[in-house]
């Protein structure tokens, strides 16, 4: 069963396709698409900047051309995700006004600078050999994630700016808007004289596709996992392959007793009002207990009339009335809604240390003006981004100027932080000599 | 049953100790020797450089003072070892000399700039924001290695410079020799006021310690084997802890029909005999069909009078009678001994074709003179290290330049090439402000 009778079979709605396909066979399917995506990801290391960015372009076009296949498709899952709940059929959701930034989105990325042929650093050794460090693709990278359809474009074109074969999994409600999309990525490809399976999506809704894929160690280089930490855990704890993790973003705002009160309101208030669901939302608020009093009241007025449930400790629910009793688990949550929890703390060491304890190496951010308690927080605090007096809504890859970007690394290996085209890449040495040998 | 006792137990010689361990000891002393690795991780990380570098000074006095000590420990071990070969012995083995070029090494990493701390990168956003990416240390490293005892003082040291607390777990024929090496270690580290568990090796030669260690995800943030296909494959196929792996280097040197003939015939000897035993000494020689009657005569001569065993594909045979038939397995074989293995290829193509399926992605290296063909070379092969007429011994961190290495990382992601005390490391983002909100 080739990925093209499958997908054909999901699109025209029959029922004999994927659904049925048995474990073996999904397998099989898996590895030949694994095996494919090797063979493009060769090829694709060598391509020139001007061939990746016409497919880009051919694939904006595509898809600006397709919208009304694209929203049908997309009208067809969403018309069989009658158990999802609200936000994530929001999500799923697909309108002319989306498929035009999707589309807007592939031309971003295609105007980056490409990342690969940069040379990182050279030097020259006493004995003259010439070394260069230069920048390469990582090869096939593998992408599970939710039913956002978007993400389809976003992260298979991330992949092949960076000169990287992608294999897209994505959520299964997503399953047709997704097939509509990577077929006019592929057509892009096919346009610009690049290999189609540079861009492959796993065509079947079965989830056991997503334990082949963790398998594929001979195959793809890199698994990047986007969703929630159920999701996050499996694959981290299935896969034979390194991940790249993307785990929930438990984002804490620091007030110090130095800190300029306008600003500390400002900044919690963006941090956590201006869109709730984003992984750089601010979740719990800490207020050095010795300036809380003066502090948090207009903190808490502004939250409360911005429409914020407020949950906090004791000391905080004495503060104002509108504070609910906050527990243990409030502390370790993400709530990616209209809620904040406070807790009081003991100066900026109690801040490190409440944010050591529950904090998810994610983003986190210090109000204050005392340089040397600033100091402190940025450096004993062990996350991947460390903010001083500014919203932690400007976590994210476009606002730092990388571009584009798949998500936010809380781990440390390879890329923490913002994911874009650069850190989707490796580098490898050239030594050039004259005949050197080594005594 | 702690550390010490366990070490002692060991290392008087008694059989109390940690052989009849039982699993869940193990399992219990490695988790606890994990958590302490953990914590004395997060004081090394804010440790300042004069402290690091005094316990490095402070190692390598000890080494020196306590020579007598180590090699009696290092007496037993061997005495111990009547199983292992020859070159295994001689690897294990240490006498005063190695002592001293253990503590010479100890010094040489402490001369190596800090990493931890450096700017890598700062920009300024429109919006006022200032970026930087500041170096810091990846957390806990776990080393898994064979019975070499230098890579005890080598591994922890080099941790230790990048701020990361090491878990080291030697080949256990080296067991008394390490932990007599370790304890230098840890005397530098208390008369330099850091913490003794930055640099820990697990304290028994039950096998199943390096399984426990696999598993502490919640303390060990990277795990680095040296050591045989065997090693690696276990650990790569265990470990839910990221790898960074050290596979065996088939290095090619591919003899283009451009090439300079003394040029090839000096990077051939050199690549192929200075030093056997090491991961960048050359297995097999690709020689470009085109000239393989002119290239080839003074090569092999030259090989042959240096001891070096011959073994080609039929042409090759043709060529000089001393060469020996080879079989597809050669193709595949890191000899690390005075044997190499010589095939004809239909020019660079060829050459690419060849390294891409036997090849391990280590060192591979091009005599030509022709610029295109050399930038074909460079271009195509996915190795770490490429060379361009240069001996392959200079794969090496100290060759390169970057000081001590813990190896040659032959995987994509994370570091790649030699990894000295900058690959040791990871980075966060500070992004200072006064007060912006994102609209």
């Amino acid at each position: 069963m080739t990925e093209t009778n499958l997908a054909t079979d999901a699109m025209t709605g029959t029922h004999s396709g994927p659904e049925r396909t048995s474990q073996d066979a999904i397998e099989t399917l898996v590895e030949e698409i694994g095996q494919r995506a090797k063979e493009a990801a060769q090829q694709l290391a060598g391509a020139p900047e001007a061939a990746k960015n016409k497919a880009l372009a051919a694939a904006a076009t595509a898809i600006r051309d397709r919208k009304a296949e694209i929203i049908e498709q997309n009208q067809q899952d969403v018309e069989g995700s009658s158990g999802l709940s609200a936000p994530l059929i929001d999500r799923l959701k697909l309108d002319e006004s989306r498929i035009k930034s999707m589309a807007t989105g592939l031309e971003e990325i295609r105007e980056l600078p490409d990342p690969i042929g940069q040379v990182m650093a050279g030097w020259d050794r006493p004995n003259g050999l010439k070394i260069e460090r230069v920048r390469v693709p990582l090869g096939v990278i593998g992408i599970i994630y939710e039913s956002r359809p978007n993400v389809t474009a976003d992260a298979g074109s991330l992949c092949l700016k960076a000169g990287n074969a992608s294999v897209l999994r994505g959520g299964s409600e997503s399953f047709r808007s997704s097939s509509a999309i990577v077929s006019c990525l592929r057509s892009g490809l096919g346009s610009a004289g690049l290999p189609e399976d540079s861009i492959q999506l796993i065509p079947t809704r079965d989830r056991s596709a997503v334990g082949a894929m963790l398998r594929l160690t001979d195959a793809i280089d890199v698994i990047v996992p986007r969703g929630g930490p159920s999701l996050i855990n499996r694959v981290s704890s299935e896969s034979r392959i390194p991940v790249i993790k993307h785990l929930d973003g438990i984002v804490h705002v620091y007030l110090d007793r130095s800190a300029d009160p306008a600003i500390a309101r400002d900044v919690v208030i963006n941090s956590k009002m201006r869109r709730t669901s984003v992984c750089g939302a601010a979740e719990t608020l800490l207020v050095d207990k010795a300036s809380a009093d003066s502090l948090l009241p207009p903190v808490i007025d502004a939250l409360s009339k911005a429409g914020c449930e407020i949950r906090g400790d004791g000391a905080t629910q004495k503060i104002d009335g509108r504070v609910l009793p906050a527990d243990d688990s409030d502390w370790a949550t993400e709530y990616l809604d209209a809620v904040i929890a406070i807790a009081q703390v003991d100066g900026v060491d109690g801040a490190i240390e409440h944010i050591g304890r529950y904090g998810s190496h994610h983003t986190d951010c210090i109000v204050a003006e005392d340089a040397n308690t600033v100091s402190t927080f940025l450096g004993a605090v062990d996350s991947a981004i460390l903010m001083h007096n500014v919203s932690t809504q400007f976590a994210d890859g476009g606002e730092f100027g990388m571009g584009a970007e798949i998500g936010i690394s809380t781990g440390k290996l390879h890329a923490r932080g913002p994911v874009g085209a650069e850190q989707l890449t490796s580098y490898k040495y050239l030594v050039r000599g004259s005949g050197q040998t080594r005594p």
